[in-house]
């Protein structure tokens, strides 16, 4: 067994990396580490009684290194390069940082959308998609773990940049999250009597995510690509569905573009590709490491339009991180991960 | 107060019909007609008990026309254009259809995408978007009441096409509609645990809204416009979100099209353009005969994008059939339509 | 019209005043007072633009006094008998507090539950529910609008105690709430991800309207009545249902009860007796003012239950607020209140 | 690995089986029998997509049995002695029943409360509930799994009838279940715009899971129980939340019967008994096998109130069905079962 310290747990994601590694043949949780408190970690999340009920801990290399063979790192960004600091020079341990600090290889990117100075931009990184980067992930050191959102975009768009068939001026991506995707935060817009049966675009142009989305397609493309990218809040609690859209260059069909999808992700366990004429619906993924991916041609319009669905605490945070931790240990990529969707 | 008949009164739009009329200070429902049964209204809807106990009575047009000052019609495509050929010829009272019969110009473009021959193109009917057609509606006998989608949509793009601003090749419509929308009748897909926690696009490139999107639209911008039109269905009651894309010509400020939706729109009570950086919410307006709109301006793409919302129920059928009656009998056109949404 | 002046303005039982007010023909808002901002109502709540557009103003008696011709207080405990006071003191004008401080006869029983001092226990108030109480309502300068549970209980139970065939010791109110009971408060527990798709019991034995209910309902026995009372909370925005159990003396039918039922509640507008076999649902009321009430006898252990449903913000809240100001005016006791459940 | 036949496999609880088996080490799925179709399990359930294609068959024994190890029913009372006759009589395996007809003792209770000839009452069955009647299960072929609601509440009331130290007149159940426990069947009911903001009570007094919870209860106190359950539909897909009340014989305090609970649960994995001043919430247990339960004693009252959660599917279904296969093939009673809530 393989001991993970998780640095900033209390949060959504690291209730779901605790909930995950509960059930992982070769992990286990080492230490839980939260500067909020020093609660049992069952009391923060009742669901756990029993089965983790060890103490948040402050946060102290020494003592933490001593049993842990890796760390993921849960924090804010700006926070999160200030520890991976620390870590990286006072332990050996790989580091899966589900923040966005270590996600840009463009660090003028990321200080210019995150609008922050980077203190730690020579701790060299892989970004954490392991479809695209798997080999890179294996070798190295310090994994970016992707946005919820750029997973799901990425995932949806990079067989058909990678092969030049779209205008990428033309890419639209219309994307709606559940609402853990706002994190744990207490704010008017997390209420449950604002969220529910109702719903809204936020940050149009501005997200965060638009940039690492397109720095990723940019380099599957081999050209830069700048896109549109709306996030809307959905009143559910789990999943992201993004409907992507994107001019033909020429008179492709539907079948003929699920073939290239097919061939592109071969091999691929967590992604299912559907076939002509359906698509994907948000309970086919909720509960599972998948993504699920559909697409249509509009002849009248020339569009092909994808649709993807992911977990956004999975696929989109915590079980992308356990695929990372296992791909870092040479480890079956599925192990812990290879339960199907909830459906109900 | 003048006498409403609703034929085909059984299904959702017809209890919101009946719950609307029943605060109507110059309305009241003369007769409710269905095939179905002849139960009790408030047995099929109790939150009607004491208010509307009238049972539902079968298609008799004598019987029916002595006092009835105005028909509405919910019924299936089809259906409605037999019954409403009936009542055309038959009496000489008013008819708002709430269904897709009598909402076309091109009668070729409803009898390819409604699959269907039309056997009543010789009546004149009027498209029944208030705002649009106004004093055309006054005057008309038979209304073709905007599906829900559909108004949505037009509303939150007429303004750009009418400028000429837009590359209107380029129009994308994301729209995510409440279950409601989907009707009464049971299937999979309106089983509450189906759509509970879930969220899927469905009869993308084929669904029937968008060739009535676009013959509007075209009208408006004195070209044929053809464009993707997306629907999604939402796990809440009701609401419909639009999420709309278009490429500017030119370099356009969204404070240039804010001032422009102001000005196109001045005197609409029913619509809301929502102040610079702010973004409409389903809550906004859910319970209301409200079109909320607010828009931005993606500099780096070049694209406006345009967020409009109404309740699919009251502005996307019920109400604005109310708001049509109101212009047919030359009333207050807010009459029984003037709630603010519910917001919780 | 009367100008209505709403103190403790900002939260949900302020907002929900404000809507229906916006459709009152007798009344509308003179101002609104709050201390926590000085912000536009429809910033707050932007179902309101252009309708209540009117700004939030600090508390100032002479300058809210002039054009006020009633008071309705939504503060906290403690906090309302303070103002409170003072209004009695300096102005005329009739007073309808939504809080606790004036609901109770006995204030020994208030100071122990709600573990305060009253300070202003010399004003005369009456208890607001308007079917108990309506002739002393009309005749009092301050009535304590009741809680929201309690409204749902009392008048579940009233016909009951009233009649004396119950064992008034085995009285059990099991009732379950949507969220907007909690209120505007941010909290872990009305965060959406805590609530949504979960349900609890909370404050067992202890919440404080079961003083409330027992208070009324010793009043309507003629003797003390001690009883359980469990609240939970519903992943719903809006309604209270209340399942309540007791024992009956004799071997009354279902027929018999609701006969009585009906009697007891005769004439009554707002409370709607549902036919044996007929058990109300939350979606009958929600958004009206209205009652509904169905009941069954268990032949084998001797019970009855009775199940009431409310809107917990109209007729748990605002809307009996409004109930209350249409008796103090002498108005039609169901203006702006006459609306149906929303159903869907 | 074993092999395990589903016969009814099309439902929910034969989805919610078949995710389960999915990650089971020692189970697999042999056969998906069912009447309604032979479609691909995953064309149903596409969760399951490269998960469970497997078609369904039709009842076959000499076929199913080559390669079944056990066989689980999941059918309508009725149709499930039939099949289950067949199978005692023409294989050997092990058959574990989720309905109702092998549940009873008395087959005159069974026929009384579901209107029906047991038609093979004389093949020998053990009521599956686990933690009650764990020896007997090991030992024998035909296992009556427990419904949903008599689960969570004999679990919640078994230490109390146990100890003798309740009134066993004073029972009352009130029940709350997701959706999911009223299967997948087309009703007005389960429409999602039916159900979604709302709540019902149904079947008060004559729900047929009374007359198991008070076999079982009675079996347990020695002496013949008779009790209220009502049960009530929440907009939620799972679990349900049992508040019991009961009248104490003594002054017990709250933490002398929690300590009697610990004792009477005594190494049971599944069941977590809150602390003092704790109470379960469904977001708890959904997603896993377990039962939470905590209480409180109300001593004005003198009456002890118990709140239990389970998930329905799980626990409540197919989560026990494995439990009781578990315990049939000797395996670690808590294999495939052993993931906590869901929490989020």
């Amino acid at each position: 067994m393989n001991g993970i310290t998780i640095i900033g747990a209390s949060g959504y994601t690291g209730a779901e990396l605790v909930r995950l590694i509960s059930n992982h043949p070769n992990f286990n949780i080492a230490h839980l580490v939260s500067s909020s408190s020093d609660d049992a970690f069952s009391d923060l999340y009742p669901s756990l009684l029993g089965r983790e009920d060890k103490h948040l801990e402050p946060f102290n290399i020494p003592l933490l290194d001593k049993d842990t063979d890796a760390y993921v790192t849960a924090l804010p960004h700006g926070k999160s390069m200030e520890i991976i600091a620390e870590l990286y020079k006072n332990t050996k341990k790989p580091i899966v940082d589900l923040g966005a600090d270590f996600r840009y290889k463009n660090i003028k990117t990321y200080e210019k959308w995150y609008n922050l100075a980077h203190t730690a931009a020579d701790i060299p990184s892989v970004y954490g998609l392991c479809e695209l980067n798997r080999e890179k992930i294996k070798s190295s050191r310090l994994i970016g773990n992707p946005g919820c959102y750029t997973t799901c975009s990425i995932l949806a768009l990079s067989p058909l940049v990678a092969s030049g068939i779209i205008n990428n001026s033309s890419i639209i991506i219309d994307a709606k999250s559940g609402t853990t995707g706002a994190g744990k935060k207490l704010s008017v817009g997390t209420h449950f009597c604002t969220v529910n049966e109702s719903m809204k675009a936020y940050s149009i142009g501005t997200h965060r995510h638009t940039s690492e989305i397109e720095e990723q397609l940019s380099q599957v493309a081999g050209e830069e690509i700048i896109l549109n990218f709306t996030p809307h809040l959905l009143p559910i609690n789990r999943g992201i569905i993004a409907t992507c859209y994107a001019d033909l260059e020429d008179e492709n069909t539907a079948k003929e573009l699920i073939d290239l999808y097919r061939d592109y992700y071969k091999g691929e366990g967590f992604i299912k590709i559907m076939d002509q004429g359906k698509l994907p619906e948000l309970n086919y993924v909720v509960g599972s490491n998948n993504c699920y991916i559909g697409l249509t041609v509009d002849v009248r319009t020339k569009r092909v339009i994808v649709v993807s669905c992911i977990d956004n605490l999975i696929k989109g945070a915590s079980g992308q991180a356990i695929q990372n931790l296992n791909l870092l240990f040479d480890l079956d990529e599925t192990a812990g991960l290879n339960m199907p969707g909830w459906y109900l």
